[in-house]
């Protein structure tokens, strides 16, 4: 009775991750096991963007504090669902106040959460889900590891620019007053630098678009990335 | 010109949080800046769930390695999809892989595990998203410290039950042949403790029911969580 179940479940196991190929690899240390199961992740990714109808893909937000982005992502996010599409904004606020609460502003800490926020966006697309991100992401060297853990063919990157200027007078959060005071530092575009995308695959320019012409515009672009195909 | 951009964003940002209050609470140092936006992201979520129509609930599935826990949840989330639910399942091997590849199993690492993993399922709900939880999670405090997280309501507890002894025999990964050569250490169940739940939502007993009985009990039990009501 009991074998019977063992080999049911056996053989459910085996039926179940028949079409991956597993390889597990264990450390030599007991404590700390490491191990990775090689599981075809593409092939579940291709059943469920079936399912949702979409192709996933991370649309990758940068620019400085009060260029617009997470209200672009929002509103973007808006404009995907009332089209059928699922996806799900990722922002400084709702990382930092749950999953990157850990997490301080010095370099170490910045790029940890940029890497928890790459991966947790791979996560995301590998369930089929469009991954809107919003982040300051100020250097090269940041947006690069993020592109290197997500993969190239699914990382589109967003330029959101608008001139400092501009974004210092909006200042909805009053971030950038405090910077100049100096009650905040390291803060990008005062005392710390924003390395502007060379070649981004958009750049949407928030100091001469409106709003609504803005989320048009990536909208426009976004839509043949993930419009379902095959 | 910009005076009109400027003032059309700040409209544009009042017309998107109005619905929300927003507090923004700054700590004293300039190094760590703290803040946090009070965000309603249950006006958020009902949206979202009101589009995907279904409610989204964290499905907590704990038990011993080979209970069952990652075979049921994959065929689970295949069965909801069937349906037209979207949901996500998250398991040792997806996490340790990727958002938690830093991550050892000293027990500071296995709680900081525990709580990324109940902040992106609460990240999930937050989106509306189904998340389907395979993880051992063998003590009463990281299981609670988990519900904590994700609060009471969206907390499906679901105890995946087999007998060590049948657990042992399946070992899919060898990792119980590994334990008692020595060569892993505070391996659950052989010289580091299971405490089972004493009041779980459902308990399945995979060592009397085959894999398709187990999900369709764990389904029934679902779905009247899930189904869209409003």
């Amino acid at each position: 009775m009991t074998g019977h179940f063992i080999l049911s479940w056996f053989y459910h196991i085996f039926t179940i991750f028949a079409p991956y190929s597993i390889s597990t690899v264990f450390g030599m240390q007991g404590k700390e096991i490491q191990y990775l199961q090689d599981i075809d992740w593409l092939y579940l990714r291709s059943k469920k963007e079936n399912k949702l109808r979409q192709h996933a893909k991370v649309i990758w937000m940068c620019g400085l504090s009060g260029s617009g982005k997470s209200t672009i992502a929002f509103k973007l996010e808006d404009e995907l669902f009332n089209r059928g599409y699922v996806a799900q904004v990722l922002d400084g606020d709702n990382l930092r106040s749950g999953l990157n609460k850990d997490l301080g502003f010095s370099v170490r800490d910045r790029t940890e959460n940029l890497r928890r926020i790459a991966e947790l966006s791979k996560m995301l697309i590998s369930g089929g889900i469009i991954s809107i991100n919003a982040f300051i992401s100020p250097t090269f060297k940041i947006r690069k590891e993020a592109r290197r853990i997500i993969g190239q063919q699914d990382f589109l990157e967003v330029y959101i620019n608008a001139p400092l200027q501009i974004c210092e007078q909006r200042d909805k959060k009053g971030l950038y007053e405090k910077a100049r005071m100096g009650l905040i530092k390291d803060f990008t575009g005062i005392d710390s630098p924003f390395e502007p995308p060379l070649n981004p695959d958009i750049e949407i320019t928030t100091d001469k678009l409106d709003i609504q012409e803005s989320v048009d515009r990536l909208l426009n672009f976004i839509l043949p990335h993930i419009e379902y195909k095959n």
